[in-house]
């Protein structure tokens, strides 16, 4: 049932577990990890590219920084995990492909109950499957109704807990459009259920801030750090529903897509990208890693 | 690694499966199962009191509510639920003693992604543990930092999406407390990590009402629907930290522990509960199934 590590198999349905290269029939979660029962743990997702995962390192720092927040131990140090994933890419044989590799932590196994075991024996997930980009060029989004909880350190980080983004996709979906935009309780407008969010005014970039309840995306902290050097002011603020028909362009932001300029917001019909398309250009030049 | 059904075996670790008994080695949730990767599922902790499921069919509508709400089918119908739930705790031979079962439904697995599959196959786990209640006959309690999420329907429903309750009760842990209350980001009390709220003034009980953010509560339901026969008012209202210094005494209620007088909140010190007392005998002497 385990492949041997660094052969190109091309199974498809490889999956590293806790060390381990197995056939998904044969890896097994127990029914008592805290990450199926709770949603007790994290995850990253991943841009694979010619077999090289994007900014693997920016992706194991979150994990690391968010499993030191909740007080979950990493069985790998980032190194390890690295290591692990190319052991996994190279058994998928994905190397000319773009692919999309999920890293899972969870918690693990503890008593019954709330409280989480002193010293929890903790498990690491790999998988990865081919990656195809939408076919559009910009996407269409609706400021949804599903609510994100500023008021939770939970909606800065990938954890398990994702079903309010789950809903506020099939919400969008059912609208007939791309992507949900999800506002916090007070009504800011924070991210897309799947990505990040921001304006262009003439050459000013703004997204709101993580405080609002905004994941705190590594493709967003990329825009953040590098839209100066296109000529760009970008700043987080506050943003509001009602800000949006000032606006020239908007985009969204995650690790799979990258860059996706909106074609429109609700009623809001937004021009053709110029500028988003420039960034979109200058984000997948970083070469970071 | 089956077991038959209906014997009393005494064995621990048995796990009833899709249908099946097993031990819970044998028993394997697959990686790719929305309910570990996404939090997509629901779950129920039921009180079992000498072998009977107490107001399961309570348990089982609340369910089936939330799975309808969430568009993931229930594999069987409560009776046949409840018939499973019999196999189970016949085989865990808990009959005599006071014990903890957990119902968790899941979506099953799907493509990668947020959307769920169009037929989704969705899986349904129960287990059971002995339960031993609170040693204390009133609990401490502090107010948490954590926020319930009014926006989302899912502050009403049991989902997998619990880790803020987690933060919430290790907030409360860490400060001494045994519970920890949950304000929503409007400053509004919700409930408690693993229980619902309510203040008693004179004849008069209050607690907050569902759009706040509130978990919708077996009993809960039972406290509104049955403490006018004890001569009490009932109502839900919004209740904010400001509301409590005027009050005679709280309490919280949950499936397991069922009425718990609170005897402090934060510096709050409440007196020793006498009608919270009375309301407990009347609560745990209601038979609905």
């Amino acid at each position: 049932m385990t492949a041997p590590v660094g052969e190109a198999m091309e199974r498809q349905d490889l999956v590293w577990l806790d060390g381990i290269l197995l056939d998904r029939p044969a890896a097994r979660i127990d029914p008592a990890d805290r990450g199926l029962l709770l949603g007790d743990g994290l995850f990253e997702t991943v841009l694979v590219r010619m077999g090289q995962a994007e900014h693997l390192e920016l992706h194991l720092q979150r994990l690391a920084r968010s499993a030191d927040l909740l007080g979950i131990p990493l069985p790998l140090d980032a190194p390890g995990i690295a290591v692990a994933v190319d052991d996994l890419l190279a058994a998928l044989g994905l190397r000319q492909d773009l692919a999309a590799l999920r890293i899972t932590l969870t918690r693990g196994i503890g008593r019954r109950g709330l409280l989480p075991p002193d010293e929890p024996q903790s498990h690491l997930l790999m998988t990865a499957v081919p990656y195809h980009p939408p076919a559009q060029t910009a996407l269409a989004a609706s400021i949804v109704d599903i609510r994100r909880n500023e008021g939770s350190p939970l909606s800065r980080l990938k954890s398990l807990n994702y079903l309010d983004n789950v809903l506020a996709l099939q919400q969008a979906v059912a609208r007939g459009v791309d992507e949900g935009l999800m506002c916090n309780n007070a009504g800011a407008i924070c991210c897309a259920s799947r990505a990040n969010f921001f304006i262009i005014r003439g050459r000013r970039l703004q997204t709101p801030p993580l405080s609002d309840g905004v994941l705190d995306g590594i493709q967003r902290h990329l825009v953040l750090q590098h839209a100066a050097a296109a000529g760009y002011e970008v700043f987080e603020k506050t943003l509001l529903p009602s800000d949006l028909p000032g606006i020239d362009e908007a985009f969204v932001t995650n690790s799979l897509m990258g860059l996706m300029p909106l074609s429109q917001i609700d009623d809001l019909a937004l021009p053709e990208s110029t500028r988003a398309q420039e960034l979109r250009v200058l984000l997948e030049n970083i070469v970071i890693d």
